[in-house]
C-alpha cells in the first residue's frame, strides 16, 4: 500500500527516530546492507550534529526532525532544499508519519517516543519498537491502539525479538511462560555493599553489549530487565506471574518461551543488535545478515544460568510490583528512573541512590487506573519534578 | 476424514507399531492421558507377551499384529473375539493401515518398519516416525512417497522433533544449518583406548535417557547420531554440509536450527520422550504434558558444549560418508550396524568391533544409485549375511 516497486520487489520505506544512537546507527547499517529492500525516508536525531550530517548526506532522507531550532538552522544552511527539516515535538511526529512510511523504527530514548508512536499507529504504520519507555509508560494505550488500527508492533530489543521469534508458528493459548534472560550488567559480580561507591565509568562498562549510556546504567541496576518485563507483558499480552527473569551472563540465549507441554524454545546468537533490528524489518521473512559471525556453541563451551535475586536487584522487584499494580505506576517507575539515571551520569547522585529515588517516587504515588495520554504525561512530569527535589 | 466425533472433538485414531518398546509404552502413556484426543485402534509388538497382554487388556485395540505364530496362538486363546490378531510381515502392514487409522506411530526397531510405513503413506495416513532405520535405509523412497501422497512425516526422535518445532513459522529457504545435539552416550568420557574392553552392561548405562538396548548401544558408538544426521537430511531436505553434530552432555538442548540471519532457534526440555511423542500426535497444536517436570535452567546451572570429534567417534564419520554417497550405502551402514550391535549385545564381539564390522561392510559395497525397495531389501540382507561371516 505504502510501498513502491523496483522491478518486482517492494522497497520498504522507513522512518527512523533516534538515528544517531546505538540502535539508530545499527538500523542504518541494516538499511544500507539491503538497498533493494529498504530505504530511509525520514529520520530524527537529538544533539549529535556531526553524525547527523553524515547520515543525512549518505542516506538522503526526505525529512529530518531535530530537537532544537539551533540545530535546525545549522542543517538548513548545510543542506540543499532536497531535504526538508523540522524541529521540536511536532517535527518528531512529522518524521514518524512522513508520507509513504511503511515502518517506523522508534529508537529514541525515553518517553518522548510515545506520541510519535501513537500517531504512526493512527496512520497504519508498522512499528518496530526499540523505545521501551513507550510501552512501559503507556503500554495499555499503545497496544489497544495497535489492536484497534490492526497495526503490528514488532520488537527490536534482543530479548523481545527472541520471544517473538520463538512464538512464530505457535498459538497464544499454548504459551505457559516467557523467560527473559539478563546478563546481570556491569556489576553482576558485586554484592550490594560493593555497589556503594561504584563510578559512572565502571557502570558504563557492560560485559557483553555496546549500548547507549542510559540503557547501560539500566543494565547495571537491572532496571533494564524490569522495563523489559513490563514491555513483554504488553507486547505478548502475558500476565506478570508468567514472565520470569533468568540470569545468563553470556547473553547467548536471548530469551525463551515455555509452552504448556513443557517444551521450551529459545533464540540464540552472538550479541549483535543488527540481528533483531533486521528481523523486525524483514519479518516474517529473514535475510542474510551482513558481516555477521556464526555462533558456534562449542567455541563458547559453557552457558551459565542463575536465578534472579530480587533482593540483590531491587529495581527488578520495583518493576514487577509497578507492573502488577498497573495504571500510572509504571509511568512513575520509568520517569523516576530516567531522572535518577541522568543524575547519576552527571555525578549528582551515587549508584545506589538511583534505587532510592525510584522507591520514594513509587511510595509517594497513588496509581490512577487506565490513564489517558494527558494523565500519563502529567504523572511523568510530576514524578520528574519530585525526583529533582530528591537530588538537589 | 478418518476421524470420528465425540461431542465437537475429533478423536485421533492411532496405530502403534512396537507397542511394548520404550517409545511404544511412552506413546501409550500419552494416548492414555488424553482419552478425549486419542484412541488406539491397532498395534504390534514383538516378543514381550506379558506386557503385550497388559496393553491389549487396557487399551482394547481392534487389531494386534505380532511377530510369530506361537505368540499369535497364545493371544487368540487369551482374548475374546473383540480383538483381531495377526502375525508376520503382513499383519504388521495390516496394523499400520487398519481401518480408519489417522496416524501411524512407527516405533519398531530396525528396517522392518519400512514396508508398513510405505503402505501407510499409500493410505494417506500421517506418519509419526520413531523408526529411524526406515528413513536411513530408504529415505528417498519414503520422502518421495510422502510428497506424492501429500502425507505428513512427523518426527518423534527428540532431536528431530526439536528441529521440527524450531522450524514452525519459518520458511525453508532461510534455513542455514541444522545442529543436532549429542549427549555422547555412556562412554563419552572414555578415550578410544579405554573402549577396548568395555562390557555390554557398561554400554547400556546411558547417562541421560532410558531407552531400548539397540539405541543405547548406538548412542555409545555415536551411530545413533549418525543415523539421526541421515534422518535429518531426509526429513528436512537438507544437504549434509548443512547438518552439524554438537556434543552437549546434559541433553537439555535437544537440537537447534540456524537461519540465514545467524539467528539460532533451539528447543529445550527435561529429557522426557513423551514430549516429542505428544507433539507429533498433537501437531500443530500442543496439549499439557501430564506429570511433567518444568525445566528450570538455573537449577541446572551450566550447559556444556563440545565439538564432535570424528576420529573419536568413527561411526559418525561413516554415517556422513554413507549419507553423502547415498544410494544403497546408508542401507549397508544401517544393516551392518544392526547386525554388529546385536552381536555385541549377545557377547559375540567386542565394542570396538562394531565399528570394524561397519567399516568392512561399507568398504566392500558399491553403492547403487536411487535403489528401489527390492534392491534395498536385497542389499540389506546381503550386508547382514556378510557381517555374520565376520562375527562367526
Amino acid at each position: 500500500m505504502h510501498s513502491y516497486l523496483i522491478g518486482s520487489e517492494f522497497v520498504k520505506k522507513i522512518s527512523l527516530l533516534g538515528a544517531t544512537g546505538s540502535i539508530g546507527t545499527q538500523t542504518l547499517d541494516v538499511i544500507q546492507s539491503h538497498p533493494e529492500q529498504f530505504t530511509l525516508v525520514a529520520m530524527s536525531f537529538g544533539s549529535n550534529i556531526k553524525l547527523g550530517i553524515e547520515i543525512i548526506s549518505k542516506f538522503q532522507p526526505s525529512f529530518v526532525a531535530v530537537k532544537d531550532k539551533e540545530t535546525y538552522e545549522t542543517l538548513k544552511l548545510h543542506f540543499s532544499s532536497n531535504v526538508k527539516f523540522g524541529y521540536g515535538d511536532n517535527a518528531l511526529i512529522e518524521a514518524a508519519i512522513y508520507d509513504g512510511v511503511d515502518c517506523l523504527v522508534n529508537a529514541v530514548v525515553g518517553s518522548v517516543g510515545l506520541v510519535p508512536t501513537l500517531k504512526a499507529i493512527e496512520n497504519n504504520i508498522t512499528i518496530a519498537i526499540a523505545n521501551k519507555e513507550t510501552l512501559v509508560t503507556a503500554g495499555h494505550l499503545v497496544t489497544e491502539y495497535a489492536a484497534k488500527h490492526n497495526v503490528k508492533l514488532l520488537p527490536v530489543d534482543s530479548e523481545h525479538s527472541a520471544i517473538f521469534q520463538c512464538l512464530q508458528g505457535e498459538t497464544d493459548k499454548t504459551i505457559d511462560r516467557l523467560i527473559v534472560t539478563a546478563s546481570g550488567g556491569s556489576f553482576r559480580d558485586k554484592s550490594r555493599e560493593e555497589l556503594q561507591d561504584v563510578t559512572v565509568k565502571e557502570a558504563l562498562n557492560h560485559p557483553n553489549w555496546s549500548m547507549g549510556a542510559k540503557i547501560t546504567i539500566d543494565s547495571a541496576t537491572m532496571m533494564n530487565k524490569g522495563l523489559e518485563v513490563i514491555e513483554a507483558h504488553w507486547l505478548f499480552n502475558m500476565p506478570y506471574h508468567k514472565i520470569d527473569v533468568l540470569l545468563h551472563k553470556e547473553s547467548i540465549i536471548h530469551s525463551l518461551v515455555e509452552f504448556q507441554d513443557r517444551s521450551i524454545k529459545a533464540q540464540l546468537g552472538t550479541p549483535d543488535m543488527r540481528g533483531p533490528i533486521q528481523y523486525a524489518l524483514t519479518y516474517p521473512d529473514r535475510l542474510p545478515l551482513e558481516k555477521s559471525k556464526r555462533l558456534e556453541l562449542w567455541e563458547i563451551g559453557k552457558l551459565h544460568f542463575e536465578k534472579a535475586d530480587f533482593k540483590r536487584y531491587k529495581c527488578l522487584q520495583y518493576a514487577y510490583e509497578s507492573g502488577k499494580i498497573g495504571g500510572t505506576m509504571p509511568t512513575v517507575l520509568n520517569a523516576a528512573n530516567e531522572e535518577a539515571v541522568a543524575a547519576f551520569l552527571k555525578g549528582e547522585i551515587k549508584f545506589l541512590q538511583i534505587e532510592d529515588c525510584i522507591e520514594r517516587a513509587l511510595d509517594k504515588h497513588e496509581s490512577i487506573a487506565h490513564p489517558g495520554l494527558e494523565q500519563i504525561q502529567e504523572v511523568d512530569q510530576l514524578t520528574r519534578n519530585f525526583v529533582q527535589t530528591l537530588i538537589s
